[in-house]
């Protein structure tokens, strides 16, 4: 350890408490935790766990008694201005939980990361399980522990809507889509003339539109997990975490958890639900719907919370609400279905889901003669699958049968959406539906070759062509619902979980690049301003070979005409690893920037070949770019919608849409 | 010349017509041209001049009729379905306006700039000035040239609003000021607990929010002055061009000119008009309130232009509208009133005013003491003015008198906009005011010491402290006009001329980072995901010695307690020169990132010593970053701000102020 004197000793407590690299517990600055914690605002009647913690660090600066945990600390909860009652006497609860016992390690700071010196904290806690709050108002929850120290959660029942607008709810996250990509995609794929477009996005012409704050909890950054369970239950959360508060055991299953949307709906309305992803389905986002984990890895308890949320791997705390069986699961992700190492005990999760009444359908021909009145689930590929290249679909043996043949027959996004729809309103009868659709592929993280639009990986021609299918599904969902006479009962809201800190800067002269000599030479192809010139991407060019121009599919109006136009978008990232920039279309698949090198990631040589090299911001450990800051736009129509105007909370956008739906009325 | 097939000329033809670096006439891909171009959009009444030219490029891939240009065109008119009328009888001019004939060059791509080959084009023209169109509907404009070939545009008058709904407008524009600074500028001075601001900017709390999309008429990257053009005219323009459609004469001053929102408030209505401005007066976010040049560098003209709109320098061209003399100009730029080589004729240009009937203040004592009765000319400094940093407010012998003494007593930028809003108040009568307040500073662009915050020169602390300003100006300036009874009467509308590619990606240990040997591992500083942390700039932190806080006055509540914490923001921009980062504020002042190397900028080493370089994107031409694609917000409060909601082009916010005060209004 290093030595340090009294004063900046206290100078490093105050900053540990405020802003670090690594903390001890999130939303926990203090010896004491409470969680769910302060600021936290909950849905009349929406259930949620408690845990409660006493830390003693044994070492580091904060280190106190010897590192023995209080265990005699003591937990009320007051509502409004009435006294603080005993938490087992305010919840009538027939027992009092048992206090458990564990220890933890974590790092200070970066420097004592690098010294291997991490902090030893002893813990000793309790649990309350599956509560809730009705009476709407205020309410303070108080812990007291270490001879007089105290720590305070001020919690708020909000004032429910008891009048249902919504019928329905369809609702779109475009992963990682952030304002400054839809703008690009609308100057790559919608033709302007002297400065005046002359169609627009459906984004665009949405009623309604407002901005929400992404950050977690304990970080200004946010992962997908943790900005999914914002907008499903209006809590924050941490970096990885699915409706849960991440709590400090080492059991990523028994965290405190919240209720979703989804559960809500179901509970209280017994409407149908659908999900639909065009990623694997056991991945973060359309998991939040349902999940209740810390580990948004893992993706066996997704699998099996889709069928039956009460049960849970190695773990017997029960949960009495739950998903129970989405009437519509579209994605990929076959792994965890095919009986083997990755599905649920190495059970046929297939059979599971048919003994369960499921249609399973593993193909476009199958999914449209599949009957709209039964529970379907739709695996149409192993991993990311949802292949938009139809070249790119051979040679990857990720048939969702697990035959080793290629997924060559996969639906399109625009047939999936739709017969989601025709499913779920078949089966709804008065109650309506709730359908989640979330376009994965804009914010990237792939592990394969399958998804090939990638933000993440720098790869913005492809993330953009992802973009602008999304919007031309929601279209296509409007113009539907139209035709079935659902458009004015049903809610729908476009949004984004974070943003990448994306923005296009200039044009490039790709030829003029390629024949310059020098890095530096190679960067005069930029032009910014007056020559950063008008959209080449919507005029057809012949000169091109036909093979250079991505195809997606079924084709809308409203794409590019031509993908790799000698003068391309110049674009850039705030934050990225080592990379080349050629800024023309990566004609081979789906970029790969950086490679590791002998101390971390290093430009890949084959990327971007007759590029110039530009160096990273980021740490050297990190292979892609990363979430960024800024606020994400919010679209929204129908009854209900009014609501999603303005500047708020992503937390908020739970309640607008529980609002709509009137499930906080009891 | 290099030897081209005929294929590839053909590829190249089509391109060049699309989008190049360079373009032989913004607008005009044909080889003839009418200015306004068609996709223009009209308030009825609204003035106009038009422009009307036939290229016969000498060289090049357009080469055509010998280089000679058809000097019988025919120009005429049609409304709606009606005849295509000749434009002199269409318009009932006395006469016909002369054939003017000139040459100009251009480079038809990178590779003939390096070559030195530029295209010589001649052109014969004709210009119609000072028109309207009154009757809504359609208008089609027709150019007949070179035996049959044929130029159209349509153009639009717009149904006006007859009802007026606004008394007042209070424009604010915040130059450059994307969504994703808003967002950081909230997290660095709004204090949140657990993932919930306890306090919100003001903006975020506007009644309407709305996205423009900001790009030029012939490239999809502006810069400031046809950016607000567009605000202003509602008509898109070329980068550099104020009020005018950039033809190809080589005098800046005879382009067509389009009537402003300020020239119409004043020529209809009669109102009370200020200028407030960061910057200096002359810049050209202020200036395109009154001024009508192609080169927004004409600081004389612009200056002239405010006292008496119909007079140009070196030019003969009547323009019977115009500013009339402004109630209110305040800002910097003493320069150009001072006598000498910089002012208007040499002439003592605040002399000039006083003769019109100007009271002239120059510091914030004479603000304060002047009356609220008279028109008033504030001008606070030489240059850009108006700094924030107390401590840097000597040295620059900028006094605004020209004694060669330092402006050490500069008002407020909230004592500046309450005191423009009193005259305003004082002097409008029932006929209302138009004020425009312009946060020059975030976008930087600065030319002296003078502005200490810059989004362009990357140094974002300021930046970001200069956009809480504004936000702090608008929540004064909103209190105040509810003081004196007109909030409800006030249409208030604040957003930005185009972006900035920033972002926040991160948090960074700059103590790590300093702490380390090589660039790789500074980079490892960074903290991503659930390490970027809290907002350390909300943490009070007595470590750090109380010279490196930033001090902004007048102290609002919504800054940041600390402006250097060990745990700082990360962030970064698409776009950049050579530079080096340690996230840390800059302690000396502004920053530059870059200076002159042998074969353009390259890292300044005197920048950010201790960090790590980062290669830069953009051409080493640049010394700074450039402007961005994405759309910025829009947020309104007041009569008429309902229009203000949604996604819509710049040129909209034109249409939508003008209808709040029905200057369509026959």
């Amino acid at each position: 350890m290093r030595s340090v004197s009294l004063a900046s000793t206290l100078a490093l407590v105050a900053q540990l408490a405020s802003a670090q690299t690594f903390q001890r517990l999130g939303a926990c600055p203090k010896l004491g935790c409470i969680l769910p914690p302060d600021q936290t605002d909950f849905l009349s009647g929406q259930l949620f766990d408690i845990r409660v913690e006493v830390h003693a660090p044994v070492n580091g600066s904060e280190a106190s008694n010897n590192g023995v945990p209080d265990e005699k600390f003591t937990f009320c909860i007051a509502h409004e201005k009435g006294d603080c009652v005993e938490a087992q006497k305010f919840f009538k609860l027939k027992d009092s939980p048992a206090v458990e016992k564990w220890s933890f390690t974590y790092f200070e700071d970066l420097f004592t990361k690098d010294a291997g010196t991490p902090v030893l904290v002893n813990a000793a806690t309790k649990a309350y399980r599956a509560l809730s709050l009705t009476q709407p108002g205020s309410y303070t929850a108080q812990l007291k522990y270490n001879n007089g120290s105290k720590t305070l959660a001020n919690w708020v029942v909000r004032k429910p809507q008891t009048k249902r607008q919504a019928k329905n709810v369809l609702f779109f996250i475009g992963d990682g889509m952030t304002q400054s990509m839809i703008t690009a995609a609308r100057l790559i794929a919608h033709k302007a003339i002297n400065g005046k477009y002359q169609t627009l996005m459906q984004m665009d012409q949405m009623e309604n539109l407002g901005h929400q704050m992404t950050h977690s909890i304990d970080s200004f950054i946010t992962d997908s997990a943790n900005s999914a369970t914002a907008l499903y239950t209006g809590k924050k959360s941490t970096v990885n975490a699915l409706n849960v508060w991440r709590d400090s055991s080492a059991d990523p299953l028994d965290d405190p958890k919240v209720e979703t949307i989804a559960e809500l709906f179901r509970r209280k309305i017994g409407g149908a639900l659908g999900i639909v992803s065009t990623a694997f389905i056991a991945d973060a986002t359309p998991a939040a719907l349902c999940t209740h984990t810390r580990e948004r890895g893992q993706a066996q308890v997704v699998v099996q919370e889709y069928l039956n949320s009460a049960e849970y791997i190695n773990s017997t705390i029960k949960w009495p609400t739950g998903c129970k069986q989405p009437d519509v699961i579209f994605g990929g992700g076959a792994e965890y279905f095919i009986p083997g190492p990755n599905s649920p005990n190495g059970t046929d999760y297939y059979k599971a889901f048919q003994d369960k009444g499921y249609k399973v359908v593993y193909d476009k021909d199958q999914l449209a003669a599949a009957s709209k009145n039964e529970k379907t689930l739709g695996i149409f590929s192993a991993r990311n699958g949802l292949i938009i290249l139809p070249q790119n679909l051979k040679g990857h043996k990720d048939s969702p049968t697990g035959d080793g043949s290629d997924a060559t027959n996969q639906p399109g996004l625009k047939d999936m959406t739709l017969k989601a729809i025709e499913i779920l309103q078949a089966r709804s009868k008065k109650d309506g539906w709730f359908l989640m659709y979330r376009f994965f592929c804009i914010d990237g993280m792939s592990e394969g070759a399958s998804i090939d639009k990638m933000m993440h990986v720098l790869d913005y021609d492809r993330a953009l062509g992802e973009l602008l299918e999304l919007d031309d599904t929601i279209r296509a969902s409007i113009a539907y619902l139209k035709k079935i006479g659902e458009l004015d009962n049903t809610l729908i809201v476009v949004t984004a979980d974070h943003g990448h800190g994306f923005d296009v800067f200039g044009g490039a002269d790709t030829k003029y690049l390629n024949a310059q000599s020098t890095d530096r030479k190679k960067r005069g192809a930029v032009g910014v301003y007056q020559n950063s010139g008008l959209s080449g991407y919507m005029v057809a060019d012949g000169s091109l070979p036909t093979n250079q121009t991505i195809v997606y599919g079924p084709q809308g109006p409203n794409f590019p005409v031509q993908w790799n136009p000698r003068y391309a978008l110049a674009a850039g990232f705030g934050a990225s690893p080592d990379r080349r920039e050629t800024y023309g279309l990566n004609l081979e698949g789906p970029r790969v920037p950086a490679t590791s090198g002998t101390d971390g990631f290093v430009v890949n040589p084959a990327d971007n070949q007759g590029g110039f090299i530009v160096s990273g911001t980021l740490p050297v450990g990190e292979a892609q770019g990363v979430h960024s800051l800024t606020d994400v736009s919010v679209f929204a129509n129908g009854p209900g919608s009014d609501a999603f105007r303005g500047v708020y909370n992503s937390v908020d956008i739970f309640f607008k849409i529980a609002d709509a739906l009137a499930l906080g009325k009891n």
